[in-house]
């Protein structure tokens, strides 16, 4: 047999206990028991007993035994029915029930579960970065655009930023879950039909019986009109949240991997790992890597997914069908595994504030640029005079560092020498010394940011212990 | 030149306003001025007349004077600037600014505006389609799943359908628009430097600035850690919002293909519009299959900006800008186009009652099987077997109508001659005459969507006058 | 374990052999000894009798011991090599490579095999849709555009049409094949610097080497300037062939479930399947929505490799990894399972003649308008006028009939009493009652296509033989 | 009115030609006249003059009067046809032609003509590459995999593999076009029964027709059996197309960012260009950012055809009109603005050569572990104790050089001096001043791309002379 790769690769255990073959019977199993319940206290006759029974084999499963009705049968659902019933020895579950009553509802609850590990996982990312931003708020550090240097910024800062983008994301997710509409007990169309007729046309008690199912799961709301099946685009929604969430854990990852160039950074080795054994010098950001390489796949189940939004025919259709099989549980697996990847990371990832302050040192008269223009214009420089000259030495000292011409960077004398700039070698130096100036609101983003992350944590103080299991 | 295909051909003009050349001009000159306005309110040295004069002057916009200047700067930022100041006869904008700080708040500013506007005309579709669907709630018609007669339904409660799904995706669209954050003031690479330098390093008023500009705007939320641009994930986010909206709107459309390739509904001509001339007897549901159009452009825009999405480098690059320029305003005229072209559709749609209720007395037979099941058990007979002659006999009668064997549904007559069925040919008329109860929770489910639309209504009440322009 | 859904459920035994793990580490062996004989054929040092050695255990894999072996090791290549060793009990394999030298070439060659056998079941395909065509290229059928009904067309230049899109991607499909080029051995960095070593800087022996393993493998072609890795856009370009494969067969599936919804067409029921109990009378096409799924399962992965392509960092990055892990197995899976499910289709579908005749009665008059004012311009009518009055009277007649205002078309009659057109009931009805006249070149096109086909099915004779697995 | 942001900011101006408003109209009436002509030489009673005034009126195009007739007629091809007639005073063109045997084959003329002339640019941007890729085959540069330094490479040979990238797309562009297949005159449901109609029912006629149509306009092939439409699936193939023939040009663009970064390339900049006001240094790869956004863009038209591919319903629907409008001119604009992107760069960029050799002089003892290695088993050494050897020392130094606790890389004497390596001093440095062995093959490769290329020159010599527009 083939194994699911994301799941036997990358996927925690707790994600891939929902998704398995056993987990969905059990959660199965749940749900029958948990409509027969409330049946019954609507009024429908099932004896105690009967619900005892079932409550007794509920785990056990056996799904060899489930597979050979099956084949049968030749019907998924009546075959995993018939097994059940015949463990109780009772035949009192799915009454008045369609297969994507069963279905439908099952497949919902394990995709609420799953988005309710996954907030605590995203709080935990959180946690690490605010945690790491914190201690590293004043570290100046180059801060790039268009990947060259451009301004200072600080380590700390730089992280709250990718920090905030998850953050956002994080807040969506958790809308989604706390508004997350199950479809509920609606009958072949969506009329409540058969249920109904087994309450006798009583709508109130049709409802109320939906309430208890809800009560049951801990779901937050139903849905009202439906037809056989809930509409797609909530599960496009839904991946859609996990893709939002992995966009700043992707853009964190990325960076990570342009500082693991520039020899700024390492994510960390795994205890025992061998590198390349032609080149044992590598510090592969490998599970940044790996970061970006699953956004790429978690896009693609959204791609999926979002084929099937929009296009219901009637009241729906199982042109859906393969497509939730693989893109949901898929999506599931990719995202746990990105963010186990990203907890591993942040836990691990080192920082080399030498060679960051070697680079700092490098570009600094450049990257002062903007302010030993303010302070040229407040001793009384001419505003475009003053900038000109600094743009034409900055020119020709980055050219001239570029093609080995000058050891190091001149800047500094170059404009004390020029007479449009009404400073001198030592202003200049005093400037370009006190380089915590340049920091700016660096520091305190990087405080505001994890001040935010205390009300999550607050929110999930579960999320502070999570360890993320070891990579393969 | 070459005219933008949406806004020209299927935008309204409001939507096209905030996006042409001339509203991007505006928007830049008020952001400019309320910027101007929040630096001189906290102590900046801008004199009130330069103001008054900047504001006299916002209006007149000379593209072509621009773009002249832009032809000599190289810099598009630069060039509306000078013609700004030129025409205020002061230089007192962009104080402190980069030109992100300028382009990222203008864009953001658009979307914002053009959210709102979006939202009213979602509401608008909600009005439309809770009305049509109160007034054919007890409008049974054949209910479909997989394409083929599945149970019975009402007209109303299949609209309903498609109404909530729209509904659930306005709740996202609202949440979206009630957080949306504004990247602000935060210079070259987030730190605020500039702004800082201009306050004299005065965190708090710094801190103000970006408040009074956000008030000036009407938002309801500021970034606070960012690098030279936002985090593009909002904008795909934003565009996921309009994509999520789109989605029960094509759904509907779809089926509203469907139901006119049955003959049972029109989407309505356009008045004065000349059919195919090779066959004027086509009703063809065009607008329908544009708004599926629309969905499937929609979905484009999206996986445009979704790749750019956890693809930041450090502070921020610009391989997004030829991404943005496109997939924004396409994303924003194509969402506008399309809940045009759904209020068109929904004030000119019929249904054909007399061929609907033809198609329900064709397969009503089949319809009430689970009924007829019923009502057999209740009288003495064996679930089992009674099912089994219902399905042998429906077999035989769909084939046999297949193939013209028969000229009439006689499953009613079999299943009474049948002696595994405990019921006579009266008592099965009885059931199939009395199509309602067959309905079941349908007519309430559209009263249910339609109380859910008034509290839309009630919040956005100037939705319920929005009439579509005239398609093209 | 969780398996892998798509090789569970839908995939054939022979791709899935391929891709399954133990196929994995037959081909990866295969492919060590095939480098290992050509080594020794340009004078490496590697005795017969560890080649023979080596391809006495090929077949002996033990995935659990190769497994612990990679939990001490941690490093995937590496364990799978030892174990190989270990079972010859010689160390000579994997010379010169390093790690992306195997993996690379043996997932080409995974895909390599995999499209060969696709090109295989496309040809089956074809061939069953050129027979079918064949049979029923007389029988008339009401075509239709925007999904109403627009003029007569025939069954089989129906089927044609679908056939010939299939056709031309199975024309680029091949051209892929025919070109597909290998990585080969190119080193750490493409540069062939181990192999060369290995050669003694004999660049005329590393050429060879690649060209003898190439050989072996029966592949086309080989690059010449690569990297760490292959181009990703050969993956991205591998997929979309089979997506473009997937399209034809797509939308013949989806036409399937529309004349299914219409009575017209059922894709046939697998012998034993169960019904739905609630509704025993349906046919539901849920192959041909299966088929429509694989479609978007198969794009929602060339979406995941698109992301790969033009994203390669300097010689090469391994965000690739587990992109291609998921979407590669899961690309041929889906594609395997896609055209296994048509051919099931194809040899189990039924069209109801008797219904299809029904429905062109009554749209012929309709469908005829362009023939009859052609005859009435004949026979001197003014274009314009007979053009007004077909328009006129086909417009009041559609509605009527729509209405029930109408029992039947009697759009013969009027136009024979509208004195605007110059022919009498007579003359019209033997327009009418002359169908065939209609068809056109429908009948000639789907020959043309059946004669195309027999092109593909001459060089691929074992595709007339191929019988599609029972589908679960 | 809102300009097209692709026409007006990046294509060239002969790619807008095609696609404007004007250059439709201009190919459509040339469409109608080789039609014409056509139908005159198979008898049609069409006379000569009236062929004379359509062409000497060809060019006379009013756009606005067009418009005006639209919003009488509301028919677009209607109105286009009235204003021609007008002006020729002839009513003879469009006999026995429906709107698409109008429309699919003019856009399909558009596509035609526009993939000739992108195949040209595409065999420019090669001709560049491997310009420089010859003059810079030497040189030694750093390769690097997951973005850090791993074996030694050249710069020609790093061209060289974005240039091969490139080319295997240019074959597949090439592969298309050769065989672009013309939907040609097939009538309303693709029978044909309007021209044959006209044809008197002359099979052979209307096939001689449809010959004469693709000759006139140069095109290799036509389709046989097609409903209303073409099949939807050759458009997405098409756009596919020159999707993948980004992705060479894209991995190189995202090459250059990278190496701009590192200070090792400059992709020049434009005469003139304000470099930014506040970082005057900045020297930015904008036009290579350009270029990777362009691929995005591209990729997003390309899901948007890929959403009509496979979804055909009966003979065709106009889902597909507004995607297409959008999406083929976007397509086509921008994989136009992104080959002059890439001219652009090609023919600008610098490399800093004393940056680069500075680069391979610190890693270079790294970067030679595997020659080393080589050469120790060559002098007697033990390959897994030398390998460990270097693995420790590899490891330290690197960390010691990361955290600034070494000035300079001493790998060197530490392997001199470590007992398990057989090497002394000398004759480790006489490996490490021996750059060129490292090489390898990347210098032939250069070479070989090279003679490739002038295939491809060679055929399209034109390509040579190609000069990029000038970028805004």
């Amino acid at each position: 047999m083939i194994p699911d790769i994301l799941a036997s690769r990358y996927a925690s255990t707790e994600i891939s206990a929902i998704w398995s073959p056993e987990g969905k019977v059990r959660l199965e199993r749940e749900f029958w028991i948990a409509v027969m319940k409330a049946q019954r206290n609507l009024g429908v006759d099932i004896p105690e007993t009967a619900i005892a029974a079932y409550e007794k084999v509920r785990d056990r499963i056996d799904l060899e035994s489930i597979s050979q009705r099956e084949r049968k049968l030749r019907h998924d659902v009546k075959s995993r029915l018939e097994e059940f019933c015949e463990l109780a020895g009772y035949e009192h579950i799915h009454k008045g029930l369609t297969s994507r009553d069963l279905t439908d509802n099952v497949e919902q609850l394990q995709i609420f579960r799953s988005l309710r590990i996954l907030r605590i996982k995203a709080v935990a990312v959180l946690h690490h970065l605010a945690d790491r931003s914190l201690r590293t708020k004043e570290i100046m550090i180059v801060g790039r655009t268009h990947n060259v240097p451009a301004q200072p910024t600080t380590l700390g800062k730089r992280l709250a930023m990718f920090g905030e983008e998850i953050m956002f994301a994080l807040s969506r997710l958790d809308h989604l879950i706390e508004h997350y509409p199950l479809r509920g007990l609606q009958g072949a169309v969506g009329t409540r039909l058969d249920q109904l007729v087994l309450m006798n046309g009583d709508e109130k008690k049709a409802r109320q019986l939906s309430r208890q199912v809800l009560e049951h799961f801990d779901c937050p709301a139903a849905m009202n009109a439906v037809g056989q099946v809930y509409p797609r685009s909530l599960d496009m929604e839904t991946v859609q949240a996990l893709i939002t969430l992995s966009s700043g854990i992707s853009s964190f990852a990325r960076t990570m991997r342009l500082m693991a160039g520039q020899g700024l950074a390492t994510e960390g080795f795994q205890k025992g790992q061998v590198g390349s054994s032609a080149m044992p010098h590598k510090m592969n950001a490998r599970t940044s890597e790996r970061i970006n390489g699953f956004h790429q796949v978690l896009n693609g189940y959204g791609s999926m997914l979002s084929r099937l939004s929009g296009d219901q025919w009637n009241e729906g259709d199982v042109s859906c069908s393969v497509v939730r099989r693989v893109a949901l549980q898929g999506a599931f697996f990719t995202s746990d595994g990105q963010l186990e990847a990203a907890l591993t990371v942040l836990s691990e990832m080192e920082f080399y504030e030498t060679t960051i302050a070697q680079e700092l040192r490098q570009y600094l008269p450049f990257l002062a640029s903007t302010t030993l223009l303010m302070e040229a214009v407040r001793k009384g420089g001419g505003r475009e005079s003053v900038h000109e000259a600094i743009k034409e030495h900055a020119v020709v000292v980055a050219e001239k560092l570029q093609k080995d011409e000058l050891s190091q960077n001149d800047l500094a004398q170059r404009l004390a020498e020029d007479e449009r700039v009404p400073l001198d070698l030592q202003e200049i130096e005093a400037v370009l010394n006190d380089p915590e100036r340049f920091a700016a609101s660096a520091p305190e983003q990087a405080e505001t940011f994890a001040e935010k992350v205390e009300k999550w944590t607050g929110r999930f103080p579960e999320a502070k212990k999570i360890v993320p299991e070891e990579l393969i």
